[in-house]
């Protein structure tokens, strides 16, 4: 057997703890106890999913200092950061705990018969959803805890009714072992089929690989970079039966900065949109890494304030050295160019760490460069800076898919500019008003989507309860006799909830 | 300029009228124009999509007799038989404008902020369904109506908002371009923007192939074969920017033939699936292609009974002859392997002319054979014969996804293979009790889907109210002025629809 060890993210030090990797030829066993698990764990009752989903916070609860320090080892995220996230993940699973229950998500649709209907009668027919089967989730490696071993894709799926194999991410390993006990415990204390979770290891694409194209995957669970997630989905597309990778790939969420508010509060906004830039070094897939701003006196005063909150940022430590090594290639790359004007940068206190910077572009030369649309994962931003509103308009249209855009704006900016807002709301999954792109509030209203290449399926979201779509498809009974119907289905409304009864939606029981 | 003509499907003679053929050349300014009307339409109040859409249904039903004789000669499909199509495609129409106004398809989700949340205030969330674009729909052979100009597909593309690209089924050209004149007059009447619904002609598979890769194509809706589907498919993922194709792509319908059931009425349910069966020469998506019974004495009386039936049955003429060969060379071929037995097959009474067919296999070869898993489109049923409860179940699990599975069978036989039918039900779109597959009511809740291969995408639906959603993506505002979000979202519920609010659905206007 093989195995591999965790890495301090700060040093360069390898970590205590060996993690076996996981071999191709164990996938069949390992994807089979998925699919046992799945048969049973599909039609467990609410109450017990969400008890499960429960249990896993309380187990994790129980760990919460030593798997923060870990994940601080092992991500070089700070402790703070990651007490946030550690929270947003235990509020994750109370959130999905309650959408289990509350079961809206089953968006029942119930059309009565009419057997006098001519010339044929009008059957019976009643529509809910149902889990997919395995699903196989991807750990992200800047979320050590809300996207990887029970984070926002593996919750989503076993609220659905899915079983979850994860592939650890392999920057953070021991983060995500400790996590999955907790998981697989939870499971145990619940009384879940042996099987409904699953934690593996691995360092290259060939797991990865293995477990897409697997016969038993049903669905894949994936957030990182393009190139990553794009492999995937080729992978899946080009299986006997295709199956959905919900893959979330990054943005450069474009900031429009408006000349009005800008001319208000230049510094203001320099200071709110560089802590959003360099907040967890820029590893964020919502970082600002695209501002487009109008030539005129506000913006440079706005550059001059952006950089004077630039320099006072601390270094920070990136997540894996081949994401640092990244970083500093794209930015180098970026500095070549000859229309780009790299105004800002900073030598970091140590070859493990990375400093803020800031680049300027003008709005033709963005136009004509792709290579600029692309995103730097990392603490970068470039400003597109525009002669007039018409080229700010052509940098707009020239854009690809997001997953965010964000105006800054006054009400008259608002209303001279509209066209441009609202040309940026086409290319975008979330529109923010006066506001940063990062912070990404995990309710039922969030969308963590977008066009392509944002993502591989704008229809879906990552964050949110509706995530729990992804693991899910229709089917109708039709003129099933009332006893057989699933519980939600029968004509007694037992669970309580809404429900579309001849296209109107009701709590009554059906007559 | 190519033209071409429409032929007479029971003599191949030609038919009135020349068809100019679309050259790929003329696609720019075509999807030019789509895009250039889906910016204005998009935006349109829904009061005045719905009198489009209404008008529509006005215009067609003031030429229902020539329609109707027109796609009788085209198609081959008997006069009652277009009519009832005639009428599900008006009050498709109907249904649409009301689900337009309506508008609980936007399903908006609104969350309201907390300024006093800490660590940080939590943000107005306001998330609805925004269209995705030019829509191009592929007019369907079987369903010269309800699938074609303006069938399913396309009204729930303009009632999603989106412009609309027909590409005509060749084998309807007349008919197509009829019901495309009432499309193009309605927009007009009701001051639509010009291109909101265009129509083009094309033979062969360049024309397809050019309007899918168009970039400024957002969806595509397609009815036809799994070849046909699946080349499609390929196209839109090989896209520098992928786009979602929505094929429906057919399926065998499996029919479980359960024991009691069979045995108290063998000649009920055998003249029931007859007509199933040969209704519109078996040219339904959702034709009984396959059943499945136990080896019993009642079986072999629904056989004698099924062939007695078969044998009442008079020829049919089929859609186009290519189709017709089609049809008879996937018969050959069934004939000719060993484990099949033809039992009832009929020489029809000219060569344009069909006749139904019912073959019979064992369980286990029938799970050895891919082939014979395979839809032939037209009138044919393969009865699968199991030795035992344990082989059926062996067979069910050999299926393909399908768009529909029925069972046969009282409440002893749903008691005893109980597992059987639930297990279908993982296979299915919708599972029908004691009827037939055929005869998809047009409701909010059908499912006219189902898992790979039956469509390319389990999730969405090609008939009924849902099938809105296929062109439609989230969109969410975060933290926008109330007077600048778009009239559904913002605190007046002036449109008077649910909407869910804080996790509740609720026809309140935000406090």
């Amino acid at each position: 057997m093989r195995f591999y060890q965790g890495v301090n993210a700060a040093t360069g030090e390898l970590l205590t703890g060996n993690f076996p990797i996981c071999e191709l030829d164990a996938l069949d066993e390992l994807l089979g106890r998925a699919k046992g698990a799945f048969e049973d764990y599909q039609t467990i009752e609410s109450s017990k999913k969400a008890l499960f989903l429960r249990q896993i916070r309380i187990n994790l609860l129980e760990i919460e200092t030593d798997l923060i320090d870990r994940a601080h080892l092992e991500t070089g995220l700070s402790k703070p950061r990651i007490k946030t996230e550690f929270d947003r993940t235990t509020n994750q699973l109370l959130l999905f705990a309650g959408t289990v229950e509350r079961g809206d998500w089953l968006e029942i649709s119930i059309d009565t018969e009419d057997n006098e209907r001519l010339p044929t009668p009008k059957p019976d027919l009643r529509k809910w959803y149902i889990p997919l089967g395995p699903v196989v989730v991807f750990g992200a490696s800047n979320f050590p805890l809300a996207y990887s071993a029970i984070g926002g894709d593996s919750v989503s799926a076993l609220a659905a009714g899915c079983s979850v194999i994860v592939k650890a991410h392999p920057s953070h390993p021991g983060t995500s072992e400790l996590v999955a006990e907790m998981v697989i415990k939870a499971g145990k204390m619940t009384g879940m089929p042996d099987g409904v979770f699953q934690h593996v290891h691995g360092q290259g694409f060939e797991l990865g690989a293995g477990l897409v194209e697997h016969p038993l995957t049903k669905a894949v669970g994936f957030t990182g970079s393009y190139s990553g997630g794009m492999a995937l989905v080729k992978l899946a597309n080009a299986r006997p039966v295709p199956i959905p990778v919900f893959a979330e790939m990054g943005s450069t969420n474009p900031v429009l900065l408006l000349p009005n508010s800008l001319q208000d509060q230049p510094e203001f906004w320099a200071n709110t949109l560089v802590k959003s830039l360099t907040a967890s070094a820029g590893q964020f897939c919502t970082n600002p890494g695209i501002m487009i701003g109008l030539k005129s006196d506000a913006l440079d005063v706005f550059v001059e304030k952006f950089k004077e909150a630039l320099a006072l940022e601390l270094d920070q430590i990136m997540l894996s050295s081949s994401i640092l090594q990244n970083f500093e290639a794209g930015k180098e790359t970026l500095a070549k160019l000859e229309e780009v004007d790299l105004i800002y940068t900073k030598t970091p206190e140590s070859n493990r760490h990375v400093g803020p910077s800031l680049a300027l572009v003008n709005g033709l030369d963005f136009i004509k460069n792709p290579l600029l649309h692309h995103e730097i994962f990392g603490p970068i931003s470039l400003l597109v800076i525009c002669d007039d509103a018409a080229e700010m308009l052509n940098v707009i249209n020239s854009l690809e898919g997001q997953l965010t855009g964000t105006v800054i704006g006054d009400a008259i900016d608002l209303e001279r500019f509209d066209v441009h807002y609202k040309t940026l709301i086409t290319k975008v999954g979330r529109m923010i008003f006066n506001g940063v792109p990062t912070g990404v509030e995990v309710v039922g209203s969030m969308h963590h989507g977008g066009p392509f290449p944002s993502t591989s399926n704008s229809y879906f979201t990552a964050v949110g309860t509706d995530a729990i779509r992804r693991f899910l498809r229709p089917v109708v009974y039709q003129n099933c006799p009332n006893d057989l119907l699933p519980l939600a289905l029968q004509n007694k409304n037992v669970l309580g909830i809404y429900r579309r009864i001849n296209g109107e939606l009701s709590k009554s029981d059906v007559d």
